[in-house]
């Protein structure tokens, strides 16, 4: 099965029965639109759709305690033996979605029908299937004319779009984006030319922060419980010399950004996103399990005292 | 589907297969009875029914690890989109049923059938349906007598009762009780005239503890469970200022009567349970997780060295 | 159901998906033989899948967080209310397969069909079954001799075979072996003479390690992440007496071997294994509580700096 036809069986379960997930599903310009927390509540269980979606459903989402004491709380858990598919062909927030006035990330495995950014020459994934589906993060929901741009980036052989729309001020766009701890240290380690084909299982697990009301403020405090307090195993088969070399940059902490809430990062470089690290966007912890060597290698902190701060607890 | 329909349907797993179980079921004046630990030693699996039972399979039940280091052991987690309905119009053992000398804290979704308590007023979730799901608390199998006087409780067209039965002393009767660790939070929200109908979601967190052989000690091992053990997180729409005066009261240590385990303090009052401040029974922490502001208010705190000697580890 | 049956549904998923698995499904002597980690990288899930199949699906098995700070990572969790059939009839290595050069410990409920283990003198799990399902801990793929040499143990009215197997230094072996921490529990308390039909459920974590390449290393550490990093609780039913005499000789720590990695007690003892002292076997901490007095009894302690050392980061 394709990864769109795979989300789209995961879609259809908040279609079934929008009132317990708590989404509201219409129809723009043919495309069903599941709105998960823009004009509604949604729900922590849309959340975890949310996220089961964009993963292709290649990866298990789970809510599990936190385990570090002075934090507490939940904590999203992901697990894949196919990290690659499920978190850079279909995860990966790849498309600045700009049309007119409109603004979302877009994520999901639309993306893999596309095809077009520059990741895909790098990754398996590329494919052709009947149905597309996306998750787009933002607070507007999609006119037609949004519809139609996306729509215009897919091959015309795919009949029927599905889109998962939640701002990150919301539970599920909250969840959804605590779910990319190991997407995230992926991209990193694509973003230092490390081939991600040679990682074969991942596991990663981030604290879920209280949904903040701004969206700086939301952004914020999803990438701090990435950046502080996510933690990354992945599988590999790869030299050692290549994990030692690289290795240490991977964790958030390599970063000349790292040690401040993304807020205040954000308003040091007078809102400007782009001035800040891109390196900077990586698990707090990220460990290597060489089962070519066996050899474990392990880089970076937690920090939970920068946590505890950035989700407003002191 | 209504809350005692969506019971009924879990209890049924435990009809269809009570080898599995380790429970007995058998027919009381027309009722189903499921004895899930009082003749038989019941589970660990049928535990987890119970509390889905009475959760009116509204939450999601699951054995987690128990994060305190020196506590260790495990958990019990409930997450919940509807913890109203969840768990006060069903969860919450609203009833002291009392018939002759037979007693049982009775609970589960045919109190929304009756809905004749206080709470009630104050909550959705009353309503009609064609069975009777409960749950009782008790070491005693109920008699013919037990069940007309709660049919007698019920609709007319109420047409059938299932009642499953554990006494805390037993391995499910434990375990059900720590599942309410978000019910108590919300029960003592009502009690301090909060609204609760502004708690969307909510996630709770209690160590199971060991199963005692004497009910003062298992309702002590229970309650310390929860009032030294129990983190809360609770997802509401309201305004802070509430929070803020509001919130400092929810955890258990807001009461006079914190900081013994509940036994010792059930022996201080003479065994007169009604001497034990009302205002106790509370998870140890709390935290409210503002979707109108963004903001965030954690109160109380854990006591794992109350809960080492409270499960007679020390 | 018999155990085997239970166990042929689980290993069935395995071949309708091998893809998905990472696994190889092909036919010797008339066998269905599932490599799930010798000549293919298998998978995360496939051993999730080898750990239910040891278990005969008597047992949920299921990755968490491990809950030590200073370890991190995740744990495999194992939760059984039929902790005799599930982990001493099946999912014990009580095999020592030899057939020539080859060599593989085998567990799984084909064990229960020969039922020749001295073991199956002092519990229940003997059966007759249409079908046999066996797991080898082996580098070796499965010749037609050894086939027929499983076979020869067997009763003839057993019709069908299936075998899952992996080499400790997988991804699956390792998980699968570290999906034994509750068994570890019972076999050492079979040793010590207590009555094993006297625990009615069983919980258990410990923490997965490292895949290492060589199988000294390997061994080493699945041990080690038991030995050190496990904790198991029991609900027996007992006298108190028998518990505080044979408890304090259940957890490692009671032998004389506990207190270094594994691989380097394998070196001390110049590689040979039966000299290293049986009693070693066992999780770092075995907590009991007995369903007839309520009472607890915890033995043992973790060694997080231990399990850091084996896993080879530090």
């Amino acid at each position: 099965m394709t990864l769109n036809e795979m989300a789209q069986r995961v879609a259809e379960e908040l279609v079934r029965d929008p009132g317990r997930y708590r989404v509201a599903v219409t129809r723009v310009a043919g495309a069903h639109v599941i709105d998960c927390g823009g004009a509604v509540d949604g729900s922590l269980a849309a959340g975890i759709l949310m996220a089961r979606t964009c993963l292709a459903d290649l990866g298990q989402v789970s809510l599990v305690p936190y385990p570090l004491g002075n934090v507490g709380g939940l904590a999203v858990q992901v697990v894949t033996d196919e990290p690659v598919r499920a978190c850079l062909a279909s995860q990966y927030a790849g498309w600045r979605l700009q049309v007119g006035e409109y603004f979302a990330m877009a994520s999901g495995p639309m993306r893999a029908l596309a095809a077009r950014e520059e990741l895909f020459q790098h990754i398996p994934g590329q494919e052709r299937a009947p149905v597309a589906v996306g998750v787009l993060e933002t607070h507007q929901h999609p006119t037609p004319e949004v519809i139609a741009a996306i729509v215009a980036k897919l091959p015309e052989d795919t009949e029927h779009l599905t889109l998962l729309v939640a701002p990150t001020t919301s539970l599920a766009g909250t969840l959804q984006v605590v779910a990319r701890s190991v997407e995230t240290a992926l991209h990193k380690l694509h973003e230092l030319h490390f081939d991600v084909r040679q990682v074969v299982s991942g596991w990663g697990l981030a604290p879920l922060p209280p949904v903040a009301r701004n969206t700086i403020e939301a952004i914020g405090r999803t990438n701090d419980a990435i950046l502080y307090g996510a933690e990354v195993i992945l599988w590999v088969h790869c030299d050692d010399d290549l994990l030692t070399s690289i290795g240490p940059q991977v964790p958030a902490c390599a970063s000349r950004d790292y040690g401040s809430p993304f807020a205040e990062l954000f308003r040091r470089y007078n809102g400007d996103f782009y001035q800040i690290d891109p390196l900077l966007f990586a698990p707090a912890v990220v460990e290597f399990r060489n089962l070519r060597t066996g050899r474990c290698h392990r880089y970076g902190q937690l920090s939970p005292d920068l946590l505890i701060r950035s989700f407003g607890r002191s």
